[in-house]
């Protein structure tokens, strides 16, 4: 067979030859903008020939800390295209870790969305990589700033060459992309994707049993494109001439659902949170989304309730997904068998609120406490990885070994399996419950509490114990009107009926909030401490 | 990224954990076997056992000779499965050429069905490398045979483990499987396909804007496995867990027919010939073929009336396809773009009616007399090929400079692009007729001419001439009730409105029959020689 390497570029060369009148649709802060994918390529062109002027040379990173809009889509194409590295920095890092991971990645240059701008003038002189600033905004002329060797996206790309030639000898192991993964203690982590990954994770997600995306699909990205590559979407629409929607910075439900109604959108991923808003918007007005043939929802579990509000109230199919960002992320989707379309609709939403099993190309091994773990459903164990879209290591970081180890990525999600081979998370490795011996899942308890009317939300975690080595105390915040009016004996009384009794958790907390990540996640961790605290045992 | 490496064998392993209930469908001498992807592996795997038993080592090449059926799905995976390499033999070879394919190839074992017993008797003193015959048979014994070395397939399986453990070592870029394709003169050329190859070309079959295979169709490939591997198909099918019709030896279009109304086939594969019977059997008698989603056609071009009557009619998608031997073959489609679902139906069809356009992974180039052909529908040009799953040599054979020149692959077809990018192939470069200066198409002339109601088939070929350098002589077989019905002047009076005069054949010859290659394809150059003869002219 011919050596032809599998690169980022090629896929925006199909784009131009074959898909010229398609659109990539972008939400600006002026409007909508509508450009067709023979102005894109162009632009990109334009892009790669202003980097490779201001000095970026191959291997070399350049940083993007923006919204989704078609200036970063042509940022995901230029950067590779020169043989340089696209790092995509997650804007809602804190000031002190954005400064670590544009260090960390020697970024040489920064695109930046110009409401960042502030930022950057205070963090500045902490970036001693950083040769230039280039500021991608719908204004006709560069803000005012305090940023030296500032330039203006638009006009710098009027001097670029509209048909500056891509590399064509790369290798397809040559980077091509970074991102970082926040890290539950210390720095974030840096994860490297080769254009090899990049191309092959777009097959999958164009694969009719992996994303089904499609040429005929209007695909709408409402995970950001600092977030795992917008789950690799942008790469894959572009290269099958997608018509691509992107929201821009200031989407709310209402926003999405517009969209989705005006542009027929027939594909949108985004994570629980964003679907919890858009039902809530849909169940308030009306609005026509029948062009929508699927939601795909990862990041986070959602539950079986709004798979089932997505499908019995408004007829649009919800695809759960699992991944992580050291997995490009696609890796396994709840897209049911087509036997299992014979099932009686609440098995079916049984299977849809699971995370799925694996897309073609991945393969997984379930490691409990005895070894690989039977599919029953039951038995619990980590999760492990491998394929041709997983990293290999966390980027010049010493924590590569925690993760990575024998050929397989330890994904610290503990699962089950059941017999048709979907997994269902059931807690982080360090969230789980050792209790005498057994494992509790903090997570299928969380699941129960919030399906109480009166509870708003609730967090399980383990406290040391004499006997049992740890035992599991939920705490739990009472929505507006419940307060006051739920004890603790309503909430055990509810609890026990579903689950065996060592499973029970030794005591509720009621709290006014739970402690989050920046990305909207409980942090267990501080939320330890509190109950730790509040129990006044030592932390340990 | 890990450094996971696409092999054959880890297909078959995914079937085999995700797919075990999903069936193989297997139509034998005694009717339809039905075997599920957990027996399938099974029996792979004994059959892997068994290969290294009898001595196969890895990279030699282990040869199949058989029609369409589970057994020789096995063997698909058996034989790549320990590192050896998958010879599927062309039946319709005549035997001088099968003696010399399996020579050159050096098969040391051959899995033979028993109905070609006849045929190795014959010529078993000739295959010096052959150290063992498999014989494939739904019967419970060996049949009488002098071939020595001689083993029952079923009754080989009993001996093996069918928990042998395929390769895991196994670089992407190790053979896999080599295929002969006849060469016009001289013998067949191989053509190695690597695990690589194979795998991103099934990816390709997966993808939504590809072959759109899924775990959810029902697909038969009508096209023999001993050719271009059925497409690829059944290493696509099994990987997705794709349920499987194998129509066996004895196919007619009646059994095709029954076979899609019985299993609900979803997706059919095969050449131009299959579904034109088809069509025949579906006018004759009505069939519930709803479950097809779509035919898939290839091999040679399909005319617009079968494509119109198979949607019009039937209410049966018809995709048209386009490969080769040396392209795995997968690169070309004729799938619509969303908007082109707007124009009116008679301009679908043009558009449908045309091989179509390149699917995700391959680059294309044609050139013409003077370089790289525009986009006008118009312009003739060779059209020159690139990718992953396609080749870049002949196996150890010296014709490799004729057609892979500069990393392309020349596959001596003539085409035109339209502004779509949709090609059309207009001839092969060697049938092409060169008439003052400009190029005449044969093949464009003979789809006119078997639009004719009288006319049953037509070919037209080129003779020298002092002026014009070569010009169109179309040789014509009426149709049983209207032979000496039609003359010259008619044929000529029917051709004229559609050509521009320069074009129009210099005579027509009427013809009993037109001489064929094995596979049903007109052979030009015999028909040449007897027109030559016709003028006594001598041969150039």
């Amino acid at each position: 067979m011919m050596n032809v390497q599998l690169t980022v570029p090629s896929m925006m060369e199909r784009a131009e030859k074959f898909f010229k009148k398609k659109q990539v649709i972008s939400r600006g802060t002026k409007g909508i903008d509508r450009l067709n994918y023979e102005q894109i390529a162009a632009r990109t062109r334009r892009l790669s020939c202003m980097l490779h002027e201001l000095g970026v040379k191959r291997g070399e990173k350049v940083g993007t800390f923006a919204w989704n809009h078609h200036r970063h889509l042509e940022a995901y194409f230029a950067i590779p295209g020169i043989g340089a590295v696209l790092h995509t920095i997650n804007i809602r890092l804190d000031p002190q870790q954005i400064v670590y991971v544009i260090n960390h990645a020697k970024d040489k240059i920064l695109l930046v969305d110009d409401c960042f701008l502030p930022l950057f003038e205070k963090i500045e002189s902490h970036l001693p990589h950083v040769k230039a600033y280039i500021i991608m905004t719908d204004e006709p002329e560069l803000p005012e700033t305090t940023l030296k060797n500032c330039y203006h996206y638009d006009q710098l790309l009027e001097k670029g060459d509209p048909h500056y030639p891509f590399l064509h000898d790369i290798d397809e192991n040559e980077p091509a992309g970074i991102c970082y993964t926040s890290a539950t203690t210390g720095n974030p982590k840096g994860v490297v994707y080769s254009h090899r990954g990049i191309y092959l994770h777009s097959m999958s997600l164009g694969m009719a049993d992996g994303g089904s995306l499609s040429e005929a699909d209007i695909a709408m990205p409402v995970v950001p494109m600092f977030h795992v590559n917008a789950w690799g979407l942008p790469f894959a629409a572009v290269w099958l001439g997608t018509t691509l929607v992107m929201p821009g910075p200031f989407f709310t439900p209402q926003l999405l659902a517009e969209l989705i109604e005006s542009e027929k959108v027939t594909l949108a991923a985004g994570v629980p949170t964003i679907w919890l808003g858009l039902l809530k918007e849909l169940e308030s007005k009306k609005y026509d989304t029948s062009s929508l043939r699927a939601v795909l929802c990862g990041g986070s579990a959602a539950p079986k309730s709004i798979v089932k509000a997505f499908e019995e109230k408004f007829d649009i199919p919800f695809i759960h997904a699992y991944g992580m960002t050291e997995t490009s992320p696609l890796v396994v989707l709840s897209r049911l068998k087509s036997y299992q379309t014979n099932l009686d609709k609440e098995e079916q939403y049984d299977y849809k609120a699971k995370q799925g099993f694996l897309v073609p190309g991945v393969e997984m091994k379930v490691v409990g406490k005895d070894g690989e773990v039977d599919w029953d459903a039951q038995s619990m164990g980590e999760l492990l990885l491998r394929g041709p879209w997983i990293a290999s290591e966390y980027y010049e970081d010493e924590r590569t070994s925690e993760a990575f180890k024998g050929g397989w990525l330890y994904t610290g999600d503990v699962v089950t399996v059941d017999e048709e081979g979907f997994i269902k998370i059931v807690d982080r490795t360090k969230d789980l419950i050792k209790s005498g011996g057994e494992w509790i899942s903090s997570v299928d308890l969380e699941n129960a509490l919030m399906a109480h009317e009166g509870i708003f939300e609730a967090s399980v975690v383990a406290i040391p114990h004499e006997t049992w080595q740890e035992r599991p105390i939920a705490c739990v915040v009472l929505k507006e009107g419940y307060k006051e009016k739920v004890s603790k004996e309503d909430v055990m009384a509810f609890l026990t009926p579903q689950f065996a009794k060592w499973w029970l958790p030794d005591d509720i907390i009621f709290m006014e909030e739970i402690p989050k990540t920046s990305v909207g996640k409980f942090l267990k961790r501080a939320l330890r401490t509190q109950v730790l605290e509040h129990y006044e045992i030592n932390n340990v």
